[in-house]
């Protein structure tokens, strides 16, 4: 009788394992405050023990290129593109008022002032917690970034079935 | 035997409680599209008994704030940032098509003919319905938005933890 | 004895019936990167058996109506708007770099050397997969496009409780 009373808890406990409080954040923007509030949701989840995966995709790979370096595309198509685009995530610019910079330098301004990290900071700081940064394989051929142009903290490179594999494992499935 | 048989139904009720149907939204965007989606969506689910938050960060505070009331900065530089996203619910932008306020308010024409609500009424039906709206600590402060200057009807200011804990007690999770 | 130890197995199923990998994707963003992301995770998805069902609206209605057919709509402030919005799939613009149609037909040149599909492709591809398209009813209107103008793969038109009925069955539930 005992075993037949234990199992309804057993049950419970292998349904829990199957969905985990798992997080998958698909970042599509490049824009300095949605690529924030990805790490920052990122790193929150992270600290209270949620698995995060964060794939970057289109203009979100600028938040994971390294800084000062072009894009690594040898075709002038790309090359140009990849001049217009070019990225480091220090050098993000705002979804509002960017004014070719000076809007996001006023936010950086603030940012400072009220000693809130930037994006580098909040990368390295949710990488360190032990969120998986994944570089969409796809779209990095198309935006004319070479994968050693990215930053060394990418965990993965890897297509949509790897997200969707991560993504149905979990309930906070964000697209930034 | 009838207690045994009883455990399942029990343990499913018990997993049925854990997860809800709770909806939460994040609204980053101060896009007037895109808020009314939210709203929209909000004022839905809550009609359908579903326990809703929303959670309003970045420019998507705008649409929580007094209408006519300045940021309530004091150092010019927030000062100047809240003076050009000057907001309230009423003033939002299209995200596309805004052309400087034409396109926008030609949209609020074609709302108003087909006596669709503007943003201030679905807020309102929203919160009736009882939606709960949480303002973000933090990006307050970065917008240069002080918070007397908010509606009455912001429940509760909290961080990127007490979403997560909301959050990953339901499935529908959006990001706006 | 036999029978109640079958029974979490069976509570098991029955929660797991419950609670489907359903995707479901809110498209309201019109820019061809967005509804790219879009058309690929929808169809990934429904490649790997999850039922997916995306719902068009706003100016994610654009990706989903008939080239070189006009809005269709009868006053002149919406006939104006349906002008400035004139869609069809193939001529979406990108969120960054738009430069009046020239970054995104550089876009396009990059993804045609790279073999990728447009946006009219993906889309014929998902609907294959058996991924729904469902239209927004309310915002049809608003946007001034008639129904006849859409394409023939659009499943149903619907407001937001279908949308919702299907979000709670699922986990991952997009809004792009």
């Amino acid at each position: 009788m005992n075993s037949t009373k234990l199992e309804p808890a057993t049950a419970l406990a292998e349904l829990q394992e199957q969905k985990p409080d798992r997080v998958t954040i698909v970042v599509l923007s490049g824009d300095m405050d949605r690529v924030m509030a990805a790490f920052i949701i990122a790193s929150g989840a992270a600290a209270m023990g949620m698995p995060v995966t964060m794939f970057f995709t289109f203009w979100g790979l600028n938040a994971i290129r390294r800084d000062g370096v072009s894009g690594g595309a040898k075709d002038w198509l790309r090359r140009m593109f990849g001049w217009l685009n070019k990225g480091g995530a220090d050098s993000l610019p705002l979804s509002r008022f960017h004014f070719w910079g000076l809007g996001t330098r006023m936010m950086k301004r603030v940012m400072q002032q009220h000693r809130m990290p930037g994006i580098p900071e909040l990368r390295e700081t949710a990488h360190e917690l032990g969120v998986r940064f994944i570089a969409c394989t796809t779209t990095l051929g198309l935006m004319g970034i070479s994968k050693d142009t990215l930053i060394d903290d990418v965990d993965q490179l890897a297509g949509v079935t790897t997200y969707l594999a991560e993504a149905k494992e979990g309930s906070v499935n964000l697209f930034i």
